[in-house]
């Protein structure tokens, strides 16, 4: 798909941004779906003049991981290109991945010795500590491992209890290499999972990696709260092609989130500088930086917490707070405007979900006055349809007159 | 997907008349698309009568060229066949491709020696001369260059400035022998391009290419609006399997313009004898020989012209004159009537577009009483909803009850 694209592109220098509002879509909830319910008087006037429909962010009933849903929202087959959680982590945390090394998302965990001698997960995010206490611990952590045979250990705090650790392997590695099982059992109350190999050509790693969690429990032995570290997502360097190396285009993410800082940087989008954690904050980087780039992705993340948290209004408020900084948006003129989600994440349900999501494209091609609203009944009767993500990209290009014709 | 419905069908001998109104779908220009302003009387009975919906040329998003679309409209994958530009152009001028045969597109031009003593292309199209000087151009061309080294040469004029080339090679050839570089600079003011290859496999016939627009050059250099020719689409023989070979049926083509026909016979349609190009003329064409084939195509061009001009009036009364004749095709009591277009060409946009193309299928079959109209909109609505093109051919067989069921 990226190399038709790549083959067919006419980069005209058309400014597009891709606003992504994780999760947004809904499922009804006492009547209405969480956009239905909010006020949207931006949106509203918007949708009735741009191209609608809904997309589905792999294929029908598939549950996107937010990294497949993004990646499928960048014009990557997600069936093709399988990034691992420990990548995108590393990634966003401005740990760069290569060839050798071995990304793993670690998420720091209280454990007990239970009846038998074993150990038992009774917290699986160590009460979920605050960022300060997870930086002191990977200080330490840091000190006192640096490496176990010839592979050399590197740990990075992330945000509440989740940090990366990054194995740095004496050779090239791939993706049979990593494959390790997670150890976070899922549910409280249970034996970690051991990292054991699961096929043959992960042996090796495997062993450095249960040797690792020895010396991590050792040292964390006094710790209250943080006294294990549960490991997941093991993952190498995917060699993804870049937004630049495809079709010559200058792309930049606005996110505040470290993953995807991370999945904008894989496909090579800039991250640009948020000062505060907020929308407005968002808005104000796009406005400074409207000259240097072709492609934004403006990733707004809040909708898709509040969904997992099953917070119908909040998650409401965030599309109204959204509405609001819309204009300022429009204000910039971009020769395609197009807004969506990576997936559902319906507060009724308190995940991400498989429905499809509404999406709205802005252009001066569009074929508008179908959809009166950016909702998920009114953007299912658009001419876009009901489509796989991974086609979004073409259309974006399509509505900027980027892509030659196919075929003679 | 022909080789599926070659194993699934039973030609029962239906019959089937595919119109193709060619560039029909657009987007709202001032709140309506052309067919929304068109009076339809006809055209608005059957759509209420019809199975309905709307097909997307090739995937989401992508303009394709009219060869690709027609292919889909025919069963073929366009992915899977890619049929240069020379050899429809070709086929259309009654000139067979075979093995041994590239087929090049060719413009006569207009070019001056610039400031540096280079040639500059001043008219890429000859300031449009008339086809009787086409004519005489392409005897002249004929006369004085039959062969370069041991590469037959076969000039054939078109419409207007176009004509065809065809090289007959010494032997067989495929694709990569004719990977070589198109000479139309695609704008004026700019020096020709070289005919180079664009692979080692293309060297030889790149040369050969070289020589001849010498030569062409050269026989040419005392016209004054045609003193050059400009080459495009090389292209060779692309072996389509047609439907007499696929499905035992015997099809007939109603074209009034070279490109279309030339589709239609690689696909092994007869095409039919037009007295003068109108619509009027290809329905008198179709009643004449209605007992002698099975399937019919009949392709409307001007809908496209109209839209690739702007002329959204225009566009509109070509459909208010296809509405006139609608009658007497319902006449001739077709098992399967269709309509839909190859792609859409919104007059808006002034050329191709990716934009969904509205389809209705008239049987005993079909799911009646969704679509008020033939328009996009009414269509979007349909029970086909929004389909690839190349399965168009398998509803339009299931209409005309001639599929076996899949699968026990």
């Amino acid at each position: 798909m990226h190399n038709l694209r790549s083959n067919l592109i006419n980069n005209n220098k058309a400014k597009i941004i891709l606003v992504v509002l994780d999760g947004v879509g809904g499922i009804p909830n006492n009547v209405k779906t969480e956009l239905e319910y909010a006020k949207t008087p931006n949106l509203d006037k918007l949708a009735i003049k741009s191209e609608t429909g809904c997309h589905i962010p792999i294929i029908h009933g598939l549950t996107p991981g937010s990294g497949s849903a993004h990646l499928s929202l960048f014009g990557y087959d997600p069936m093709e290109f399988d990034i691992g959680r420990g990548v995108l982590e590393a990634l966003g945390l401005d740990l760069e991945i290569g060839k050798n090394d071995l990304a793993i998302r670690g998420n720091f965990a209280t454990v007990k010795e239970g009846d038998n001698g074993k150990l038992i997960v009774t917290n699986r995010r160590a009460g979920r500590i605050d960022t300060k206490t997870n930086e002191r611990l990977t200080k330490k952590l840091s000190a006192k491992i640096k490496k176990i045979n010839k592979y050399k250990i590197i740990f990075k705090s992330g945000i509440d209890h989740r940090f990366v650790v990054k194995i740095i392997c004496p050779n090239k590695i791939d993706d049979t290499n990593c494959f390790i099982q997670d150890t976070d059992p899922q549910a409280e109350g249970l034996e970690p999972l051991l990292a054991k190999n699961l096929n043959s050509k992960a042996k090796a790693l495997s062993g450095i990696v249960v040797k690792l969690i020895s010396s991590i429990e050792a040292v964390l032995k006094d710790e209250k709260k943080a006294n294990f570290a549960l490991f997941r997502g093991y993952s190498t360097f995917p060699g993804v092609p870049t937004f630049q190396e495809l079709y010559g285009i200058k792309a930049a993410s606005i996110t505040t989130y470290p993953m995807y800082k991370g999945i904008g940087r894989l496909v090579g989008m800039s991250p640009l500088k948020v000062n505060v954690n907020s929308i407005h904050s968002q808005v104000s980087a796009l406005e400074k930086n409207i000259d240097k780039y072709d492609f934004f992705y403006l990733h707004i993340k809040k909708t898709d917490s509040y969904g997992e948290d099953g917070k119908f209004k909040e998650k409401v408020k965030v599309i109204e707070e959204f509405d609001k900084v819309l204009p300022k948006i429009k204000k910039l003129n971009f020769d395609v405007l197009a807004i969506t989600g990576d997936h559902s994440t319906p507060s009724k349900m308190k995940g991400h979900s498989w429905h499809p999501v509404p999406v709205i494209i802005k252009s001066h091609n569009s074929f508008e006055g179908i959809s009166k609203r950016f909702t998920e009944k009114e953007c299912l009767k658009g001419n876009m349809g009901i489509f796989e993500g991974k086609y979004l990209l073409n259309l974006i290009f399509a509505h900027g007159q980027m892509l030659n014709k196919f075929g003679a």
